[in-house]
């Protein structure tokens, strides 16, 4: 029988750890068998030794093997997923759901909960009046089979361990390693029975990665890891300097969601929506036309319809912020810099993110951009309406906010939001 | 206030934590607020990255000051002490307590106990009849005074930060650190109140620290942390690659010892325990001769009246083991090598010491090393005697020390105990 110390030990002075031994480690941990401050111990000798692909093979599979695994073979169409590593303002996933499943596809997106300051696709949708996020396996299938999308909470009889782990690499200074991130990812994503994945894996100061090269090492990690089990899976690195569309919080981004899906939404956000959705379709092996799905109304009606089988009103008018202030140019000129991280920290302070799991969101605060960058802005014009429900936290999201305007002469080169296809 | 998290991701990612920092962590995580997980994840990152002079002196002094520090002050004999750390067949301590007394010091010798192959020397002890580990303060300041030597547990009073420490790295894999080892050992030896301490820093198979260079890091950290609490420190470094004396085990040695204090003991040892007692003479400022305290019997008596004192029997006989085996050499020729480390496992494995510290240790398992490097040997002829009150416990024993025996046709080079002083 393996002994925990000694596979510390182990990764700690640099070896790999058997097959067998992984999930021993993975099993244990999940029936209690192996304590926490084992696991600890471990966690962080991966974050410096890391874990080479057969490792990270085993470490996903123990993880997967630890729950439960959806059958979704029974649908007609082609079922595909997308998964974002999380970025300032990014709502992607409500548009993308029913945008995609109006073109074919089935699109099965279970989701955790947010933590910190990239938000969650399940808080923004729950302030929707009556939207529930938890369903049983059975109405998953139904939803698909009948609205062809849903977005609900990932149960806990998906990778258990993963739930475990991540809780524990939260609390450790563990999470911001590449083999654990890629393995906590897709043991949930495999595990919900997908047969296509896109990964949206984000790079800038807003995002996990902040940079190319450690972002370019996670996807081509995940999109292994996928294709290794059999989900057809490929990675777009996209933009995450400054907040995707205009709106960051929950009821507000919902709203800016829907605008999208009426043709209405900015840019940048189409920008993103529209490639990640042309990769799902390419995967999924559709060839039916996205942006034709939204000019004729298809994708809104496919999004009603999927927040109407969950409960929710999709005609509930958004809450107002009791409290709003706003956020003004210091002098005249272009907006270079809108910064995702400090944005995103600002949201998070004003309520719109939860430190702990167990913490309430508020549906209404947030940050609504008023200028994003290249925009021309005056001296004294709003440039950021802060919202909240507690006025006694404009001040600390001020202070995050320090530095996060930059104005200028001229106009910055535009940039194209899609850096790079992997898989 | 700081936050446990913020505290582990700076010392992973490299960076320095402040004296306050450190207060507050050791604080806290003997007070309990700060979690085991939590601690295990730094103590790994640590093993990583190390601490610094300023991190490793704060990191002591939080140690030294979660408990008590003994005032020994109003003895009229100078206090010096040694602390090994720790070799196979070092029954060092038991003979130079006694000695260096004889000589005119008083030697507060507080210890642990034994995990591991390395044993105990209160588990050696032990194995006399009557003999108890626990004193008081005042049991050790009026043996002080008295009998001019004391070895006994630590109290739960000194450094009990490090208690809970110990046992955390203990099973989380993170014991092999300069930083940790050195604050784990000068904690508790500064507290303990001696004016002088001698570190015996082993190298070699046998040792915690198997190369010169880590050994010597190792002891001028120590050193440096010993003079910076007003403690008078230095170090010898002395080989372990071969079991020190012929005994290896509980009352084995304590024999072994006896023999030596009436002037019969192994070269090696009295070479180590002579070399200590100079040492240890000269930071107290004392000028006797310990070979002379030896022959006129002086030592021998104070080791009779230390072991009185606390309940024992110095003339109990030794306790005989019920079941022995040998392990004879394979060919004929001289000795080369007897590996320490393989020696020091399998009289564990015999059950002279413990994997935790709840378990029994067997006074009369051990092995007698018949053969030394250096002697000659016949083929067939007995190396090891093999003592175990189990006889199952044999085969485990034998597999520990496959190899162990080298044997060649020449003598090999004769080499000095004491490879380097430090401090």
């Amino acid at each position: 029988m393996p002994d925990a110390i000694d596979l510390i030990r182990a990764k700690r002075d640099g070896g790999r750890l058997a097959a067998a031994d992984i999930r021993w480690l993975i099993a244990g941990y999940t029936a209690g068998a192996i304590q926490d401050e084992q696991m600890a111990a471990l966690l962080m000798a991966i974050y410096f030794r890391g874990l080479d692909a057969d490792e990270l093979m085993a470490w996903t599979e123990a993880m997967i093997s630890s729950g439960e695994r959806l059958d979704l073979t029974g649908l007609a169409a082609p079922t595909v997923d997308k998964h974002s590593t999380g970025g300032v303002g990014d709502k992607v996933s409500l548009i993308l759901a029913p945008l995609v499943a109006s073109c074919g596809a089935a699109v099965p997106q279970l989701s955790g909960r947010g933590l910190g300051h990239t938000g969650g696709t399940l808080d923004k949708l729950e302030s929707i009046p009556g939207w529930r996020a938890s369903l049983s396996n059975a109405e998953i299938a139904a939803m698909l089979a009948s609205v062809g999308c849903v977005i609900c909470a990932a149960g806990d009889g998906l990778a258990p361990a993963d739930r475990r782990l991540y809780a524990l690499r939260d609390v450790t200074g563990t999470v911001e390693s590449i083999p654990l991130i890629a393995s906590s990812i897709m043991s949930k994503k495999i595990a919900e029975g997908t047969r296509s994945l896109v990964l949206d894996v984000k790079v800038g100061s807003g995002a996990f990665m902040p940079d190319l090269a450690s972002a370019r090492t996670l996807a081509e990690t995940m999109v292994g890891l996928g294709n290794a089990h059999g989900v057809r899976t490929s990675a777009l690195l996209t933009r995450m300097d400054t907040p995707l569309g205009r709106a960051v919080g929950n009821a507000v981004e919902v709203e800016e969601s829907v605008a999208a899906l009426h043709g209405q939404g900015p840019g940048d956000l189409m920008e993103v929506t529209l490639a990640l959705a042309a990769e799902m379709l390419r995967l999924a092996g559709l060839t039916a036309d996205p942006a034709a799905a939204i000019k004729d109304g298809r994708a809104v009606d496919r999004y009603r319809a999927m927040i109407a089988a969950q409960g929710g009103d999709p005609d509930a008018p958004p809450p107002s912020a009791p409290h709003t202030e706003f956020v003004t140019a210091q002098s005249a000129g272009r907006l270079q810099a809108l910064d995702a991280r400090a944005v995103g920290v600002a949201a998070w302070r004003l309520g719109a993110g939860r430190a702990r799991k167990e913490d309430p969101v508020s549906a209404v605060a947030g940050i609504v951009c008023l200028a994003k960058p290249g925009d021309a802005a005056e001296a004294g014009q709003p440039v950021l309406e802060l919202r909240t429900d507690d006025p006694a936290r404009f001040d600390r999201a001020r202070e995050a906010l320090a530095g996060a305007i930059e104005i200028g002469p001229d106009a910055p080169e535009p940039a194209g939001m899609v850096l790079e296809r992997i898989g």
